[in-house]
């Protein structure tokens, strides 16, 4: 049995659940406002960041990448012809490239600014950063969601799935932080028809039902978001 | 043979050739200034980031994570004693959470601030956000290099390497930063005795010795950059 330190907005914490979900592994979810910064929490991740995962008889394993890593290596041959991380090492390169695209980039560049205008400032109290969202980072980062919109059109319209002809880590990653922003109603979808198709395959899922099940009081979901036929 | 292009003061490079240089791998050195968006670049590596390592039959394998892995699963089992990934799961999750502390977090609070206001823009034009250092993003990256100092410290103290009995990844991306920042002076080694003695035996290997070779015009290295016993 896995626990699982995240918060329902966190990106990385959606990609992890996405990937126990794949994998068909339970988990107990803790929500944790790492702004807060719980000192229980930092002790258990002296980075003081979301995902945190813990499993008996293993130190904890913090962050996205890590935690892709280590359920491949102790569960990926279990999965057969369904695992998350090809097994060449040339395929291998490409899911952990476009991992690291959506983990790191498109985090900074559009999913993290929007979800910490949007959502994460409502909880902050005001020395924690909290306050009324920032107009000109939103339009910044919604502006560089069509960039990365368009890149994963160009991704799916070359590929059946973003990495090659499999669902690997790749697409978890890019419908993590897309289902993320896409509660907000963030992702102009209308610009991509490829980018569109792909999601909607992806989101068809059983791995991503509980996450469209959950909504934030008070921050209604855009109107599609739980919609698989969008 | 491999082709590394880099920048002499990215981080993340100095990291690439440091790993490289303890697989005895040789390389070529191609040096990249990112900031120019150098189209040849940019179709190699979309993200227009250094490090990108190529070699033939292969993708281009961009980022100092994804080639720690790459060169690991290439060429990790001949290294037999000296691997820099250890080959049990819950080691693996630690020289991982380290690789990542370094490269992510001390690359974001203390080695990108500093080199890019030290030395990236002396290179950059205006329009490319080059012109005078801003002394406040050099104090307050300062500040941070203090704190992961006594970390580095804890860990020296409590562990023949960062990440346990063996050298490892954690060290050398620990290791690659702080000497980017230590040619320019910005180490307090004076603060950490245990930290100072761990760097002074990474500093001492054969793999070290190209980067502390090379100099940059206009800019010197700090007194102690060179000195194996500072």
């Amino acid at each position: 049995m896995f626990t699982l330190f995240h918060h329902p907005f966190c990106p990385h914490s959606r990609f992890v659940r996405l990937a126990l979900g794949e994998y068909g592994l339970d988990l107990k979810l803790v929500e944790e406002r790492v702004w807060e910064r719980r000192e229980g929490f930092l002790t258990l991740n002296p980075a003081g960041t979301t995902p945190l995962l813990t499993t008996e008889g293993m130190p904890a394993i913090p962050g996205a990448g890590i935690i892709a890593e280590y359920l491949d290596e102790t569960h990926g041959t279990e999965m057969n012809g369904r695992r998350l991380m090809p097994t060449t090492v040339a395929e291998r390169v490409e899911v952990r490239r476009l991992m690291a695209w959506f983990n790191e980039k498109f985090f900074e560049e559009a999913s993290n600014p929007l979800v910490t205008e949007r959502i994460y400032k409502r909880f902050m109290s005001e020395e924690n950063g909290g306050g009324a969202p920032a107009t000109d980072v939103i339009r910044a980062a919604k502006a560089n969601v069509r960039y990365h919109l368009a890149y994963i059109g160009w991704l799916a319209q070359t590929r059946n799935y973003l990495a090659g002809d499999q669902l690997t880590y790749a697409d978890l990653a890019a419908a993590a932080h897309l289902s993320a922003i896409d509660y907000l109603g963030d992702v102009p979808w209308i610009e991509d028809e490829a980018a569109k198709a792909w999601y909607a395959r992806v989101k068809s899922r059983p791995s991503f039902r509980p996450l469209l099940s959950e909504w934030l009081a008070g921050v209604p979901a855009s109107r599609t978001y739980v919609d698989l036929d969008f």
